[in-house]
């Protein structure tokens, strides 16, 4: 079964980073006799869903996990049929023995959604109240429909609650939708490659799609299947259409080229290599693919907006989801862009949800969701680990973290408001560097400093206070403020290595540049904002420093004391200074905007920020004398006067 | 007449930020008799040619510049027709009175390219060999084939040199190919949201616009005239499709966004804005344009690449170019993004032609070429007022002020080696800062310390050197050089106003970011590559210094001395230095890597540089005592050992 792009998509077997394949698998069908209404009014009388489950459902029923389909894929998601090797699941590389979503530890179903052509009820199934296939009168189904659907084959299955929902693209839809609608059902929400609604453009590319399919002379108004024909015209264009907004202009460029083909010139016949494939990939198309099912799943796309509901609020629309969230989106996808990804993630900060978000640098664009690039299996492969982990960990329960505890009082299933393991670990895995690059680093220096920065800085955060902690790296101050102060709150995160560590942490993060603002945090949110060493390393100081304390009540700053005796000295000797706080060359140094205690006095002072507390250290103790001389590190607590 | 997407493109009369339209306008027609030999091997026997003019021809027929339209364009350039005042040219914002390419000084041409339904011989028109109209036995034309047939129209009108060849988009490719193969025809290529080729996505593009055409059941073959109808439902596919890359996402968003209409729901009819503002283009277009002319101006976009003809190698292709050359692209557009524009620029820099590259930041994607951006008009205005001033300069002919002398010298037009005018200017308006943001900047400061800095470098570079200098401002440096030392070569400026400085004082400027490096300059590409005053404020310093050294024989750079007495002193007192040399406070200086002399002497020490000569100034004289106590300002010129 075709993914998305099938040079790219697909082909667990060969695509596998890691792992086994689930091997041969067996598609089945569950018929349901109930009435479902559809969003558009009309319900259907009696419907079947195709499924696919992969692994063992444990004893408490709490390791399933559901996988949402997007575009033009099914409930054939890992494995291969018998007899038919070559007919591998679309999402082989992420589920199976050993794989990200590790199928000898979950158990996991595929379904196929309602109104498409690989099995469940859709317009090429007979209607039985007329004999005759649907065809155009099957009616236009959401994404809300399709999840409906999905929990009466979780009640059948004996699933009253999934350890998580995943799915990319349009399937990353139906995730979000399940954590809104049925937030009690729902352990995790994986959405990855999706938007919270289709753009302008989306529609767009989905509306000359459908033109392509719907001006197609042997489209019928669709009951072609009465005319033995099919239109093939509109489905080739339609398929060639959303082909291009698969793949990264960059992809595209190094499969293809301006390679030409062999044969006629000046013709209208395939001259380039990409014509030919474009060509291939809507033959193929329109060979499997029915087109009453592409014009359904295309309007399901463009309907799909869960903050109509709430008047264009999206925070709102999501404020009954209880869940974890992972977010995953791509640097190079141009049909989903990460922007998108980021309204989801600030919507969720908003309703103060525990969430990670990955934006991961990918060549492929949209369609990278389905291959195995490195950062992004890890982050999956992590959040999964800590699923299984937490299970494990006495309560018998598929676990939740919840670093904000509020975010699982109305879920009954979610009463883990602090997670002792992560509080053990942390104490004993400071990695913070001391004067680190703008995000996270693995190298490790002067122990001292880092217990007395923590120690200072945990001293001043409030008793369960929210916390906004920038530049986060492996979440440690993040974990070390839970276990000290039942603080909750969010990590920011640039580097890659970084939001890995904090998702094996539990940690919530946000993976951004910090020297793009805060713009995914509203005022006011968090009651203190740190930025631990990191300050010297910005290039917009006032700008970082003003969006502070515009999203919190109170900052905390770090940063080495460019006044300290030492550095002066060098100075005074000609020469840059290199000391242990200041470990770099000056031609090499992250660290651009230095400053002395007194600058630093005076940069508040002159902005009318009143200073609430301010330590410096030398040798990780404070120094009472002469601070902008002895000090090495200063920490400052101040707000707006 | 429909430009781009209509809703942006034309409205001259409203659109145009300054000057008056040219009026009423009436279209003329050429026929010619002589075959004309295409590059598919076929030949027309005869044709026409519908072409406009604004303005007029001067006597020594020097002021002619040719407008090359793009894809659904034509030569009704500016003005209106009587009794059609809403017919306004495609770039009547462009072109008339006071307008940036100013009819009052040039005599313009707007000429229809064959294969056209517009006016020149296409499909539509009768082939004379059979008295029926040519419909699908036209020839498949290209970029070529319309080049030669306007050079004709050109002899004709009497014109034997172009002072200007300009364009958009398809209009871009015709510049291009204008300066290659009649290089002593054109004074001015103006290269505008252009390519040296199209991508595989661009083709894919047009392949599935093709296929909508090709499979149209109401096409037959291209033979639709005889059969009374027209594929109307291909042509409306194809233009929605080219709609959507004409625009940028972020432009489709903020006009439409998820806009609902009135009316049905749950149906195929259309419901977003986006989908009603698509099809009444696709409606409108099937009405007006000819599809056989719209699959053959997509072929010739396709195979336009002027370096096939030189084995793939662009540079080589324009090795005949002799011309100065205005290239211009858009941020925002990823139909022709400014990448593919820098390589039309690396090219050029590598054969050492004069251009300026300018790299718009505008919102519109591909459309914005023709709107009136400010920045984008101001330039393109500059880069006429300049044709039109050196041509008065007592020459008698279009004026081309060569940079670079040995780019004119296969030019029998090109004879201006250095333009007096220029270096006037230039001793009296020195606005180099003294230690500027990175790019320019209108800030002046120590004038002594720039006079030195100048003579200092002046004393260095040796005659008819060729010199690159990063972060050129307006280009006073450069233009000093060319007064002094004869030195020719290229700026690199990162900021509008310098940017547009440089064009008004004819400096051969790139726009570009120093930080991204300097990928688009091959090796030993120059005898000396300057960075005056910017190491400081660069992020990647060794990255800079290397590419530096790798671009030319030699490097000068200058920068504020860290180890001066009073940056000493105050930081011995506890505080960031401020000073005249150094204006910045810590926390909003630029100047972010900031170093000793003795500091810079290591620094090349340790990478085994060779410095060949070195000046300390304070005051603006050299001193020879305590450099590293008492200099103000380092200037160092070394190169690798």
């Amino acid at each position: 079964m075709a993914s998305f792009s099938d040079t790219t998509g697909g082909g667990g077997a060969a695509g596998a980073a890691s792992g086994r394949s689930v091997g041969v698998v067996v598609p089945q069908r569950m018929r349901f006799e109930a009435p479902l209404l559809l969003a558009c009014g009309r319900s259907l009388a009696g419907y079947e869903l195709a499924y696919e489950t992969y692994g063992t459902l444990d004893a408490a029923r709490s390791n399933a996990v559901l996988i949402c389909h997007a575009l033009n894929a099914s409930h054939h998601v890992a494995g291969w049929y018998a007899g038919e090797p070559d007919n591998v699941g679309w999402w082989d590389n992420m589920v199976g023995p050993g794989k990200p979503l590790d199928t000898d530890r979950f158990f996991v179903v595929g379904v196929n959604n309602l109104g498409s052509c690989f099995g469940s009820t859709g317009p090429l199934r007979v209607n039985p109240a007329t004999g005759a296939p649907w065809g155009a009168d099957f009616p236009l189904v959401t994404v809300e429909d399709w999840v409906d659907a999905q929990a009466r084959l979780a009640d059948r299955l004996g699933i009253e609650r999934w350890a998580a929902v995943m799915g990319g693209s349009l399937g990353g839809m139906q995730a979000l939708d399940w954590a809104i609608r049925y937030p009690q059902r729902v352990g995790h929400a994986l959405v990855i490659a999706a938007a919270p609604n289709l753009s302008a453009e989306n529609i767009a590319f989905n509306e000359i799609a459908r033109q392509a399919i719907l001006t197609d002379p042997e489209f019928f108004d669709g009951n072609y299947y009465a005319h033995g024909v099919k239109p093939r015209r509109g489905l080739r264009v339609a398929r060639m259409i959303g082909h291009i907004t698969y793949l990264s202009d960059e992809q595209m460029e190094a499969k293809f080229g301006r390679q030409l083909r062999e044969g006629l010139r000046f013709s209208f016949a395939p001259e380039f290599q990409i014509e030919s494939y474009l060509r291939h990939q809507g033959e193929k198309f329109a060979e499997y693919f029915d087109a009453n099912t592409y014009l359904r799943i295309t309007k399901a796309l463009d309907y799909f907006d869960p903050a109509t509901r709430t008047g264009g609020n999206l925070a709102q629309a999501l404020s009954d989801a209880v869940c974890r969230f992972l977010v995953v989106s791509f640097t190079t996808d141009w049909r989903f862009p990460p922007a998108r990804s980021r309204e989801i993630v600030k919507a969720l900060v908003h309703e103060r949800r525990d969430l990670a978000y990955a934006e991961i640098a990918a060549p492929h664009g949209h369609d990278a969701f389905l291959l195995d690039d490195p950062q992004y299996h890890a982050v999956v492969r992590a959040w999964f680990e800590r699923i299984a982990e937490t299970a494990q960990s006495g309560t018998g329960k598929t676990g939740t973290h919840h670093v904000f505890p509020e975010a699982g009082k109305t879920g009954t299933h979610q009463v883990f408001p602090q997670t002792p393991v992560l509080v053990g670990d942390v104490r004993e895995n400071v990695v913070r560097p001391g004067f680190p690059r703008p995000g996270f680093s693995t190298e490790s220096a002067q122990p001292h400093v880092q217990r007395a920065d923590y120690a200072t800085i945990g001293g001043w955060v409030p008793e369960r206070a929210r916390v906004l902690d920038l530049g986060c790296g492996d979440g440690a101050l993040l974990a070390y403020l839970a276990a000290k102060r039942r603080a909750t709150g969010y990590g920011i995160e640039i580097d890659d290595e970084g939001v890995l560590a904090s998702v094996r942490n539990g940690t919530n993060v946000v993976q951004s540049d910090l020297e793009r603002g805060l713009a995914g945090f509203e005022d006011a949110a968090f009651d203190v904002v740190i930025l631990s060493q990191t300050l010297q390393a910005m290039r917009r100081i006032e700008a970082i420093v003003a969006e502070m304390l515009r999203v919190g009540r109170e900052a905390i700053i770090t940063f080495p004391n460019f006044g300290h005796w030492s550095h002066r000295l060098q100075i005074l000797r000609g020469r840059m200074p290199v000391s242990s706080s200041l470990p770099y060359e000056w031609y090499d140094t992250p660290n651009i905007h230095l400053c002395t205690v007194a600058d630093f006095d005076a940069f508040l002072a002159e902005r009318g920020h009143r200073i609430v507390d301010r330590v410096v250290l030398a040798g990780g103790r404070p120094v009472a004398v002469l601070p902008n001389l002895t000090g090495e590190l200063a920490i400052y607590r101040f707000r707006k006067a």
